[in-house]
Parts: C-alpha cells; sequence; structure tokens
C-alpha cells in the first residue's frame, strides 16, 4: 500500500500558512480491512510508502485540486467514514468499535506537537481523518459502555446547526431563538414532572445540575450565605445514597460542606435508598448539633440503575423541612414513557430536578437540564447583575436575558438539538424510544438469568433503569466452592474480558466493583436509545463476552 | 409569494412518526430582501398562502422526494444561508446581521411548542431554516456585541468532526484521540507561560475556570477544607479588581467565600489594578483576622480590557503567600504574539492561568482552558475515584483517565477544534491572527479619538486588549455645558442607537455603563479573530454609529 504519509514526517511551509490544496503524492483506496486483536503497527520511523496498521486508512486523496472550504472537507469525511448516523452499518461490514493503542503507540499514529503548521489542508484533512479513524464508534450498537451512546439523527441536526451559528445562551439579543428554544424546554419537562411554574437550566452536564441544586437548596435556607459565606454557620449536611453519583460529593467540596458533611445513606438490595436510614440518619445529625439541609435521591443510579423511593423520602423532607433534589440524569428519560413514568412516582415532590437527555434519549453531548419549582429562586441565588451584559435599559423585555441565574457566563447552547428533536419526534416518539430501550434491557436481564455462565448481580431488574448487571464466570471457575480465593479470581475475569473486548473492537461494556456491596468486578450492560437496540444486538454482545472469557 | 407554511399550523400526523419526505404543496423562490428597518409581520392566523416578513425565507422546498438523511438537509442548509466561514459575503449582499423581533413576534414566526410531531422532515427542514435565520449572525464582522465573533475556518471543521464522534472527555478509553490532543495543548501553553510543569482542563466556559482556580488555592492552603468544610473556618478572602468579570464573585458565591469576603480593589484610569490598594487591602484583611487567600488579576477586563500588572501584583502575593490567579480569558490571545506579549509580563509567576480561545482567537464556542504550575493539585483538590469510571485494573496507564480532576462528568470535548486549528494556522499564523486583531482595534482608536462626536473614555488605548470605548456625543448634544443633566441626557443615547443597529439589523456593539468609574453609557467596540477585521470594517461601524445617532 503506497500512502501520502507526510504528515508524519511533516515538511516545513516556509510561510506558515496552509495552502488551499496541493498536488496529492500518492492516492490510495480506502481500506477497511480489520485485523482484529493485532496490533502490528509500523512506526513512522520506518514507514516509507509503505504504511500497515489495524486497518486505518490513508484516506483517498483527490487528484483534483480541492478548492471546497475546508469543513465541507471534513463533511465529505464524515460521510466517507459513515459516522454517527449516516448509515446503520450491516453487521458484516461495520467497522470495528475501536481500534485500540497504548498512549505511546498512539501518538506515533497522530503526531501531536503544536507548533508548526501543516504543509497543506490535504494533510490537515489526513490528520482529521486519523483522528476520526482513532476514535470510538460510540454511535455503534456495540457502545454499551457509558450512559450515552448514539445519537438521534435529527439531535445530530440541531447540534450541527448550532455549531454553525456559534453563539452563547446569556441574553435575547445575541439569542433570540435558542433562548425561546430553552424556554419552551424547561417548562414542557416541568409540565411533564407536574409543576405548573419554576424555573430551569440547561447546564455542562448532570454534575453541573446537581451543583446547581445544592446552591439553591443552600441560598433557599440561608440566604445570608451569599454574603457572608460559610464561616462560622452551623454544619449544613447533605444525605445521598452509597450508590449515587460521585458529583453529589464533587458538588458538596465546592459547595464549602466537607465530604464529612456528606451523609451516605444505605441502599436495599435493589440498589435503593432505604428511607428508615434515612431518617435516621436526619435524626443522628440533628442530635449532633449539625443542620440536616439537602437530600438527593437518584432516580436511576449510575452502576445498578437503582430508582430511590421518592414518596418515602419526600416525607422525610418534608417533615425536616430539607430541600428534595432528584438526580434523574440517567433515569428521568421514563417520565417521556406512561408504561415506566411509575418508576419516578413522588418526583413532582422534589424541589428540583436534574435530568440529561444526552444519555438515554440520545440527543447528542451535552445535553443536560435542571429545573426547580421555585420560581426566581435561581436568579436570586447565582445572579451577579454585571452591567456590561445584563443592561436593564435595552428596549426589549429583559426578563428574557436569562444568563444572570447561570454560573456559566458564555454558555454553549445545548437546547436547540433537543428542541428539534422533540419537534420531530413528538411526545409519542420519544415515547416510543423509551420503551424500546427499557424493552432491550429487560430482554437483555431475562437472558443473562438464563445464559450458563451468566449471573445476574440483583435478585430483579424490573424496577431498575435500563441497566443489566452480571458476573461472567467462565467455564473453569464453575461449580466450585465460592471462597474468598474463587472471588478473588473472578475480580480479575471481567478486566480481562474487557481488555479482549477493546483489543478485538467488537464490543464495550463497563465492568467495575461496587464497594457498598462488596460486590466484586461486574459487568454493567447499559441500553440507550440510539440506534435503537434489537434482540439480536443484545444476543450478539452476550455472546461476545462468553466467546471473549472463554478463550482467555 | 406563495409559500409552504404549514409549519406554522403544523397538521396533525396519525402515527407520530416523521415522514421521510412528502410532496411539497408549492414552491418559492429564495427570497433574500432585506426591508431594513420596517417589521411587518403578518401574523399565522392570517398568515394563509402569502406570507412576508422582513426578508426571512420560506425556503427552497424540493420538489423529488428526499432521502438525504436529515443532518445532510441541514448541512446543505447552511450552505444555502452562508452561514460561518461558507463564504465571506460581498459587502452589498450581506444578510441583515439579525432580524429582530420581540420574543412574543419571534413565537410567532417559530412556533416553539412541543407535543406534536411536525408532519413531515420537510416541515423540520423548514423550522430549522426558521430557526437560523431569525438568530444573529455572529459570524458577520459586523457582530462587535461580545468577546466572541466569527469562528476559524479550521475550528468549525474540528468543531464539527467533535460532534459527529460525540464523546465524553474522561477516559482514555472513550476518548483516547481527544485525551492526547487536550494533554498536549495544555502543555503547549503552559510552556507559554513559562512552565516546565503543571496541569490544567478544558473547561465549560472562563467562569467555570475561575471556580477551579478558586478551588485549587482554597485546597493548597486548606486541604481539611475537602473533608471538614468551610464551617468554623476562618473567614478566608478573595481579591480582584472592581473591573474584573463578575465570575469570580459568583465563585465566591458558590464556593462559600460570600461577597463579603471578596475584596474589590480599586484601578487606575485605564482600568488596572492599583498594587498599592491591594497591599493596603491585604493589610487591613489580616488586621481584621481574617485570611487572605486569593488574588485574581485580570489580563484583558471584559468592558475595558485592561490589562493588570502582574509583577506587583505577584510581588504582594509573594510576600504573603497568596495564591496568584490570572484570569486571562480574553486578552490571554496575546501571549500567542512577540509583539503584544509584554501586556501578560510576569504571567509566569502565576498559580493558574484562565484562557479561553474561543474569544479573540476564533474558536468556536466553547473553548476555554485553565492550566496551572502546580502538578497533581488539580486531581487531588477535585477527586472522588468513582470506582464505576476510573477502575485502577485496567490495561492501559490510568494516569490517561483525566476525568476526575474534572468537576464535571462527562465533558464535552473542547480540546480538538483548538489542536486542528493550531495544526493548520501553527505558531506563526496564529500570531498573525492576534497581530491583526490588535492592528484593529489600534486603528479603530485612532479613528475615533479623531472623528468628530467620538469622544475616548480611556487617555490612552495603548496597553489596553482589543476594546475600544468610547461616547458618542450627537451633534445636539455638542458643545454644552456638562452638567449632570446633560450626562443623564447622554446616558440615553447609546441605548436608543443599539435599538436602531438591532432594528436595521446593520451593526451590534455592546454598551454599558461602568459604575466603578461612574461613567455614563459608553460603546465598547471589540476586535475579535475571526473574521479578520479590516479598516474599511472599521470605519463602516463607526460611520454607522454616528449616522443612527444622527438621525434619532
Amino acid at each position: 500500500m503506497t500512502g501520502d504519509n507526510s504528515f508524519i514526517t511533516a515538511s516545513k511551509p516556509s510561510d506558515g500558512t496552509v495552502r488551499a490544496s496541493r498536488p496529492a503524492a500518492a492516492c490510495n483506496g480506502h481500506v477497511t480491512t480489520h485485523n482484529g486483536a493485532g496490533m502490528a503497527i509500523s512506526p513512522p520511523s520506518t514507514a516509507k510508502p509503505t504504511y500497515h496498521m489495524n486497518g486505518i486508512t490513508n484516506g483517498t486523496a483527490s487528484k483534483a485540486a480541492e478548492t471546497r472550504p475546508f469543513y465541507q472537507r471534513v463533511l465529505a469525511l464524515v460521510e466517507e467514514l459513515e459516522l454517527p448516523c449516516a448509515v446503520q452499518h450491516e453487521r458484516d461490514s461495520r467497522p470495528p468499535l475501536l481500534r485500540f493503542h497504548q498512549p505511546s503507540e498512539l501518538a506515533q499514529l497522530l503526531p501531536m506537537q503544536l507548533g508548526e503548521p501543516v504543509a497543506s489542508e490535504d494533510e490537515l484533512l489526513q490528520l482529521c481523518r486519523r483522528a476520526a479513524e482513532l476514535s470510538v464508534r460510540t454511535d455503534d450498537v456495540r457502545f454499551r459502555n457509558q450512559l450515552f451512546g448514539g445519537m438521534d439523527k435529527y439531535g445530530l441536526a440541531g447540534a450541527l446547526l448550532t455549531e454553525c451559528l456559534n453563539t452563547s445562551q446569556y441574553t435575547y439579543e445575541v439569542s433570540p431563538v435558542f433562548t425561546l428554544c430553552e424556554a419552551e424546554l424547561l417548562a414542557k419537562v416541568r409540565r411533564i414532572i407536574g409543576w405548573s411554574s419554576g424555573d430551569g437550566i440547561f447546564a455542562a452536564g448532570g454534575s453541573m445540575s446537581n451543583q446547581y441544586a445544592l446552591a439553591m437548596a443552600r441560598y433557599n435556607r440561608h440566604p445570608e450565605v451569599k454574603t457572608q459565606g460559610m464561616f462560622g454557620a452551623k454544619p449544613m449536611v447533605v444525605f445521598t445514597s452509597v450508590d449515587s453519583h460521585y458529583s453529589i460529593m464533587k458538588a458538596a467540596n465546592w459547595h464549602g460542606f466537607g465530604s464529612d458533611n456528606v451523609v451516605q445513606v444505605g441502599t436495599d438490595s435493589l440498589g435503593r435508598m432505604r428511607p428508615d436510614l434515612l431518617l435516621e440518619a436526619v435524626q443522628r445529625v440533628l442530635a449532633e448539633g449539625r443542620e440536616p439541609l439537602f437530600v438527593n435521591a437518584t432516580c436511576g443510579t449510575t452502576v445498578l440503575g437503582a430508582y430511590d423511593p421518592v414518596p418515602a423520602i419526600a416525607d422525610i423532607c418534608q417533615q425536616y423541612g430539607l430541600w428534595l433534589h432528584v438526580d434523574a440524569c440517567w433515569g428521568g428519560a421514563a417520565m417521556l414513557s406512561r408504561r415506566w413514568r411509575h418508576l419516578l412516582t413522588g418526583i413532582e415532590r422534589a424541589d428540583s430536578v436534574a435530568w440529561n437527555p444526552h444519555k438515554m434519549l440520545g440527543a447528542p453531548q451535552q445535553c443536560a437540564l435542571i429545573v426547580t419549582r421555585h420560581e426566581g429562586l435561581m436568579h436570586h441565588c447565582n445572579s451577579a447583575k454585571a452591567t456590561y451584559l445584563f443592561q436593564q435599559d435595552k428596549f426589549y423585555d429583559v426578563s428574557y436575558d436569562t444568563g444572570d441565574k447561570s454560573i456559566q457566563c458564555g454558555r454553549k447552547v445545548d437546547a436547540f438539538k433537543l428542541w428539534v428533536m422533540w419537534k420531530a419526534h413528538g411526545d409519542a416518539g420519544l415515547e416510543r424510544i423509551i420503551d424500546t430501550t427499557f424493552a432491550a434491557s429487560r430482554f437483555c436481564a431475562a437472558e443473562v438469568a438464563r445464559r450458563p455462565g451468566f449471573r445476574p448481580v440483583l435478585p430483579s431488574n424490573d424496577s431498575q433503569c435500563a441497566n443489566v448487571s452480571f458476573w461472567y464466570v467462565p467455564e473453569a471457575l464453575r461449580g466450585q466452592e465460592e471462597t474468598e480465593e474463587w472471588w478473588q479470581r473472578l475480580d480479575q475475569v471481567a478486566p480481562r474480558i474487557k481488555e479482549g473486548m477493546m483489543r478485538s473492537g467488537s464490543l464495550m461494556v463497563s465492568y467495575q466493583p461496587l464497594p457498598s456491596k462488596r460486590f466484586h468486578n461486574f459487568f454493567r450492560l447499559v441500553f440507550t436509545g440510539a440506534p435503537q437496540p434489537s434482540e439480536q444486538d443484545v444476543t450478539e454482545a452476550l455472546d461476545e463476552i462468553a466467546r471473549i472469557a472463554e478463550g482467555l
């Protein structure tokens, strides 16, 4: 294979500019051969004209001089590589999910250093191609590694248009359309929750949403903290389950509560917060002279997918006057489904709710929101009244300048892509996405329960989010007494299977221990809405895990 | 004009899905007529087949059935509307910078409500077209309203590829390429600052970067705050200039310092922090029994573009053991220029530096970073050691899993677009962008100084960032005694000129008062690197301000 590999040994340009085009030194076909686990790499020092590696192409260099704007050439690359939403690949011809390289190898394949410019746009395009080919195909249904995955095709369209319109979501002046879209979406979500008024914002991810919630809770109880700070205040305490997301701890850190003032409440066998333990903890904190402030209930925990019992937690919050935040970043998507909505029963009693449409619903990253039923609070809590941005003598209603309730200043437009999705699918279409996703998870749980070697982590999956947790017990370990030593051996199985997946590029599923339950490493197979997973996708994933495990 | 206006009175589909295409009811040309300040709007209730408004098109509905993926149709729309980077418009044919509508009018033109799906993709495309046409053309050189503007064309390409690869920047596992790109960029910026080691992260905007700085400063001095919180601690104090960005105040709020523990230090006639006043303030705080902790020096203040004198501030920080943060979100771009680098003299003495390449450099929103010279500190400060994400038994070097130093969990990839830009332009090309931008601002300052009616706010612009601040004094107000009443009248001029700009879509320049200097409303004309402003752009902007003012 001859190839133009000049981007590895870039020639120095004389004038520092990128020339719009140059004659391609050589042209080679689009090689999609994938050599599986083989990682033979020709280091660039020996690369010369031949260049083979792991199915990565050197591209189809155009023979004609290129005059298109560079971004169009990159979009043509997106087409050629069949990146997200362009095509759902046939099973037999789909590219590997990833081409794993160790960091040092990767830096050889894609030279990172910055200083001299590339010699031409062709070379730059080659770098972009390489970057794309060396990235993980999160759009592939075999990517089951995170709580996000592929993108909704209408959401992608909205995201691309947003990129091209490059603006910031702080004033109506510079974001008129997106200001209205955001307001409409926040109102829609509040109505779905069951609130007739309130406020909210699109935040830079669910962790930031949880920070907003804590900030509001603190301000609501102690507005004087905004001026006086936390110094000298009675210690305020945050309650969250041991299985909740780590961002609650990070929020407590930044907000000056400290981890000692975060009470991690125990959970039941399905990973749900135990209200009896919450009540005990609240009473204990009171007895210690500290001040209970904030309870985080999780709807859809990260690992097990548990839904905390909101009604019982809300009762306690009501009794003790505590702020109830519901972290529904993952499991909140069930709100959109008449069938699964019951998992969130009681959510209307919350003071604030966080939900990430970029997770199960398949909105492009990032798309996360927090809503509160307290009108005006978010603004009072966070405002700084910058006179250069939020002038009060404008000629339009400045209540549409929503930026001062944000903790960001410039804020990327994350609402529009969801708005386009919602316009495209309607309530009913979004509901179908969620229902299909949940159905896939239930089918998977049933498969896990019946297949040899697969052992469910939970006694039942009926009330979980779209997470399926299991150990895979290789044949060599089956039928033995399950001593601590046996568990130690099993503990090493999942990381090795994971390595096998990533080296072959055939699947990505997360594994983790769960210290709160003393669970050794197990797999967490999660389902998201785009692309919609089929039964065949599920069975193939489980087959692949068994195949790799038995080949170790 | 006959048009398909079904998106205003959407017909209900029977099955809730978006049909891939449908026959267009009618086809109309691409109308680009712009009727200036005229805002005649046909409300949708009377819209029927005729539909006129303010140069907004009803699109070129395709007669043939559409089979392209929807995102491709949106990209074709980007082409058709000549959105960012596609074309630099000829002066005579460029579309208006914006088509201003009051919020209630806008909601008529682009129906916001969500629930029923659109009837077809054609209808959805129509909505996207309308959204684009009703948005502000931030790519237009006449958009001088914010510290960001158009996008670098290579940056846009990187941003679009990032969108299509939809991933999160927390682990090497799911972001191998982008992890290395981020590390390389952070190291590059640290080297430019003058540090041989350290750490950093791309944050969700400059306000978040400033929050990171405060978190690190607090942890560095008082690591016990991470466990115990701020309760019972001696009050810690933040110092920043009266002209610094409001995000310092917001950071102090979230971090539990309170605004009473933020000392706003006075500035000189150019808006630079006065080190003598800082020293006094530090000593006063000490005498009060509070603990000086953190000094924010701004390099490029938001309104006046002032560069605080870092060396003198660093001396004080060194003497009293204070964390020195440099908020160079706006003015940090001067680091890239040998000619303007002197404005940042002493920056290497900082503990942390924030810089937003999405401002002057023209990287697409958002692209913001913070670096620190303290290796490991960011990680220790923010880590929560989530076992489900940051497993320690992976088969690669887990030091490449950088997500635990972030306060976000999922984090949008903001590094790659800057990496593509840097590869394209090289150090020298980026330097030229900055030099051209500064040159435009200096030319503008000279024009402002010599033109009748324009009055510079500052005695000199020689050491400012690319900001030019001035009052416009209409002829009717010239040559009069400048009483308080006269100033009150002048105060109303800028808002009215701004309204005129926005209604005609001919220009956008920010105005604001500056309470710290008791300045009444004045204009702040700022320059950014994309598109590169020419002398003609500058003179036309100033001409337009005078034209509108004299026509009021």
